[in-house]
C-alpha cells in the first residue's frame, strides 16, 4: 500500500466498471461526470452487455483494458463487488472508488470482510465502499456521481456521508467560497481520514482543512494526523448525543465513541471542533482569508450600540477579551466622535457614522499594541449606509498590506436584510468575512485565535 | 396617567416639535415620515422660524394649535426639551414621543429628572427620551425619524436600541415575516417595556411578541407583564458578560443586572429568551406559523443520515426527545423505504427520497401519538430535488386542517445552496419556517414546547 495518493487524486487513466447507458443508473451519471470534466484523461466505460457508452468504446472487463489504469470506480452491486475488485487487483490498478453501497452499514460485515481480505497484500488504494466519490476542483475532474460543481479555491472536504458532502457544495458556492477537493469516505475500509489530512497538509492547493465525521477507524491514528497537519483543521463530529449516536450506527454502520473524548482529543492535537456544517463554513472563511489573530484581545467598531454588546457577550463566552481602550487609542477616536460620546469598547460611531469614522476607529484598533483582532460591525439603522461601512473595511485591508502593524484580522458583522447580500460580494474580492450575527462572529474570531495559538504552538517545537 | 396606549398608537391628530427644511434634521425625517404614511391623520410642523415645511403650514408652538393634539414628536437640541414638553402638558397633550438625545445616555441624568418632574403628575403618556419612535404597521402609521418599510404582519417589536430596532425590520423584510408594531423604547422615562406587553397582549394585530432589552427599570412589573400575557414573549436581553454589562452602561445608561436572574425570572414568567435577534426571528417564525408542541417527543424525517444526526444531536441538546418508533410507525415506513433499510427516528427515507417517500413518513409521523413535532430536513444531495420535499410538506400542512390527530408543528431544515430561497418562498405562504441550520432548527422546535408548556400552565389556572 502507497501512502501517496498523488494518482489517486490526478490519474491518467480512469475506467467506470458498471457505466450504463440508462440515465437513471449511478455507473451512467459517474461517466456523465467524467466526461463533464475540464481535465482531460483517458476514460474506459466497462460494461460485459454494451459495445460502446456516451460514444466511448465499452470493455468487457477490467483486464481487458490496454495499459495502466491509475482509478477504477466500481457501481455494480454489492454482491459483484468482490469479484471486480479481484480484477482491479489482477490488473494491477493503482486506485480504486468503490460507490456501491450495501456493506457494513447495512450489517453486510462478512462482504465488506471479504473486499478487506483482497485488498489486503495489494499496493491498491482503495475508497469507500458506499461512498459518492471524490471532486478535484483544483483541476477540474469529477469522480463523483453526483451533480454539483464547486467553485475552485482553497477548502479541502471531507465528508464521511455523501449527501452532506454535496450540501457543502452547495453551501460553498452560495457562500462565494471555493473548494480544492471535496472527498466522501463512507466506510472507509482503506483511505482514511487520516491519509486525506497527510495528503492536503501537503497539497499547495489546499489551505483549510475541513471534515464531516461520525466516527473514525483508528483514533489515534487520526489526532495525529491533525497534530502533524501545518494548516487550520476545522471538524463536524455528530454523534453527540446518546440518540445520535444510535443514528449514526444505523448510518454507516461505526461506533460515535464517548464525545467528550472526541473533543478533548480534536482540541489537543490543534483541530477546531464546529457546532455543524454551517460554522466549519464561518470558520473556513475566516482561517481563509484573514491572518490569525496572536492574542485574545478583540477590538469592537459598531454604528450600533446593542449591536456592540452582544458582540461583546458573545466574544467573552467564547474566552475572547474586550479590552478598554488604551489612552492613545481613546483620543484618536475622540477627536472624531460627536461632542458627548465617549469612546468605549465596543467603539459605537453611532447610528449615522460615515467612512471617516469607521475608518479612523479601524485604524486606531489595527494600530493599537493591546489589540489583537478587529471586529467591525454595522446594523441598517436607518441612516447607516453600506457604503460607507464596506468602504472603510476594504481601505484597511488594502492599508493592511503595507503596514507590519496592520496584520491582525478584521471580521465584519452586519444586522439587516437583504442588502446583506451585496455586502457579501463588495467584500468577497478582500476575502473579508462578514456574518449576519453577533454568535457567528465571535465563533469565527475564536477560530482565528485558536490558528494563532497553534502557529505558536509549531513555531516553539521548531525553535 | 392613563394605562391605555390607544391614542397613542392610533392618534388623529399628530405635532412635529423641531420640524425642518433642511432634509439633513431629524425633524425633517419624521415629519416626512409621517407625510409617506398610509395612514391619514392631521399633522402640524412646529417651528417658529418657518411658514410653511414640506407644504404643510407650520406652528410657533403646540400650544398655538387649535383643538386635541393626540401625539407630539419632539426633535429638538435636549436643553429646549423640558420647555416643550411644559408646552406639551399646558396643552394637555395625550402622548409625547421625545426623540431627541442627550439624557441619562450620557450622564445627563438632572435634564432627564427634569422632564420626569414635569411630567409626573400629568395624563400624559411618553415614550423616550433617545427614541426612534414607533412604527404601526397594523394602520400604516410611522412615527418615526428613521428609515425602513416593515410589510404588516402579527409580531410586535420592543427595541431599547433605535438601530437594531431598525435592523429588525430589515431582518423581518428579508425573512419573509411581518410587523404589527415596531417601538422603540430608549430611556423609558415612561412608557415601558410592561406598558407595551400589555397593549400587544390585547392587540388583536398581534401574535407573536419580541424584545430586546437592555435592562429594565421595573423587574417585578416587567416579569408580571410576560406572566399576565397570553402570547409568547420573546426576550434577548443584552449585557450577559461583564463587558457586555459595561459597554450596556454607556449606551442607555443603565444597570444590565445580574445575567442569571434574568434569565430564571424570564423562565419563570413564561417568556422565552433567545440569544439574539437571529434567534428572535426564528423563534417568531415558527411560532407565529405553526401551533405549539404539547410535548417534547420529535420525530425526523431526513434524505440525508448525517443531517439527521445532527438535528438529532442539536434536539437532545435542547432536552427535546428523538424517540424510538412504535410498531406501527415503524410498520408504515418500512413498507415505503428500499430493501435492506431499516426504519428508525430519525427516518432516513435516503438520497433518493421522492415525495411519495416524504409524503408517507412525515404522515406516519404525525399520526403517532408518540410523537409531538415533526422536523422534515433535506439536503441537497444531488439527486435531492426541493419540489420533493417541499410538495409533500406542503400536502402535510394541507392535511393538518383536516385531521385532528395532524395537529402537530412541522418544522423544515435545508442544507444546500442558494435555491434555499426558493423553497423559503414555497413555504411561505403555509407559514412552515424553514432553517438552514440544526441547531436553529432544534432552538426553534424549543420554542414551540416551551410555548405548549405556557399554554398548558395557562390552561390549569382556568381549571
Amino acid at each position: 500500500m502507497t501512502k501517496n495518493l498523488e494518482t489517486f487524486f490526478k490519474p491518467k487513466t480512469i475506467a467506470v466498471v458498471g457505466a450504463s447507458k440508462d440515465s437513471r443508473k449511478i455507473g451512467h451519471s459517474a461517466l456523465k461526470n467524467l466526461l463533464i470534466s475540464d481535465y482531460q484523461c483517458k476514460i474506459y466505460p466497462i460494461n460485459p452487455k454494451e459495445e460502446s457508452i456516451l460514444g466511448l468504446k465499452c470493455y468487457k472487463k477490467v483486464t481487458d483494458v490496454e495499459g495502466n489504469i491509475d482509478l477504477v470506480l466500481i457501481s455494480v452491486p454489492a454482491a459483484i463487488v468482490p469479484r471486480i475488485l479481484k480484477d482491479c487487483k489482477e490488473k494491477n490498478v493503482k486506485n480504486v472508488i468503490i460507490i456501491s453501497s450495501g456493506f457494513s452499514e447495512i450489517g453486510n460485515h462478512d462482504l465488506e470482510n471479504e473486499l478487506k481480505t483482497i485488498i489486503k497484500d495489494s499496493k491498491m488504494r482503495v475508497l469507500g465502499p458506499n461512498v459518492m466519490g471524490y471532486k478535484n476542483a483544483s483541476i477540474g475532474l469529477d469522480a463523483s456521481f453526483v451533480y454539483g460543481n464547486p467553485r475552485k479555491g482553497s477548502i479541502a472536504l471531507i465528508s464521511q456521508s455523501g449527501a452532506l458532502g454535496i450540501g457543502m457544495i452547495y453551501i460553498a458556492n452560495n457562500e462565494y467560497m471555493g473548494v480544492s477537493k471535496i472527498v466522501g469516505v463512507g466506510n472507509k475500509i482503506d483511505i482514511d481520514d487520516d491519509d486525506l489530512i497527510d495528503y492536503f497538509a501537503n497539497d499547495p492547493e489546499t489551505k483549510v482543512i475541513g471534515l464531516y465525521i461520525e466516527a473514525v477507524k483508528d483514533g489515534r491514528e487520526f489526532m495525529n494526523a491533525i497534530k502533524r497537519c501545518n494548516k487550520p483543521v476545522l471538524v463536524v463530529k455528530a454523534g453527540r448525543s446518546t440518540a445520535g449516536a444510535r443514528a449514526t450506527a444505523s448510518h454507516t454502520g461505526s461506533m460515535a465513541g464517548s464525545d467528550n473524548i472526541y473533543s478533548a482529543a480534536i482540541k489537543q492535537a490543534g483541530g477546531i471542533r464546529c457546532r455543524d456544517i454551517v460554522e466549519l463554513f464561518d470558520m473556513a472563511k475566516a482561517l481563509n482569508g484573514q491572518p490569525p489573530a496572536l492574542g485574545n484581545r478583540i477590538g469592537i467598531v459598531t454604528n450600533g450600540g446593542g449591536l456592540g454588546i452582544m458582540l461583546t457577550d458573545a466574544c467573552e463566552e467564547q474566552g475572547l477579551v474586550i479590552p478598554k481602550l488604551s489612552t492613545k487609542t481613546f483620543k484618536k477616536i475622540d477627536e472624531i466622535l460627536p461632542n458627548l460620546i465617549v469612546p468605549n469598547n465596543p467603539i459605537d460611531v453611532i447610528a449615522d457614522a460615515d467612512f471617516y469614522r469607521y475608518e479612523t476607529a479601524t485604524r486606531a484598533l489595527l494600530e493599537d499594541r493591546n489589540i489583537d483582532g478587529v471586529i467591525v460591525a454595522s446594523v441598517h439603522g436607518g441612516y447607516a449606509r453600506p457604503e460607507e461601512f464596506t468602504g472603510a473595511i476594504l481601505k484597511m485591508i488594502r492599508e493592511r498590506k503595507l503596514h507590519e502593524e496592520f496584520k491582525k484580522p478584521i471580521l465584519a458583522t452586519w444586522v439587516g436584510g437583504r442588502e446583506y447580500e451585496d455586502l457579501v460580494l463588495d467584500l468577497k474580492s478582500a476575502g473579508v468575512p462578514i456574518y449576519s450575527s453577533s454568535w457567528r462572529t465571535a465563533r469565527a474570531m475564536l477560530s482565528l485565535y485558536l490558528e494563532g495559538l497553534r502557529i505558536k504552538k509549531d513555531q516553539k517545537k521548531k525553535d
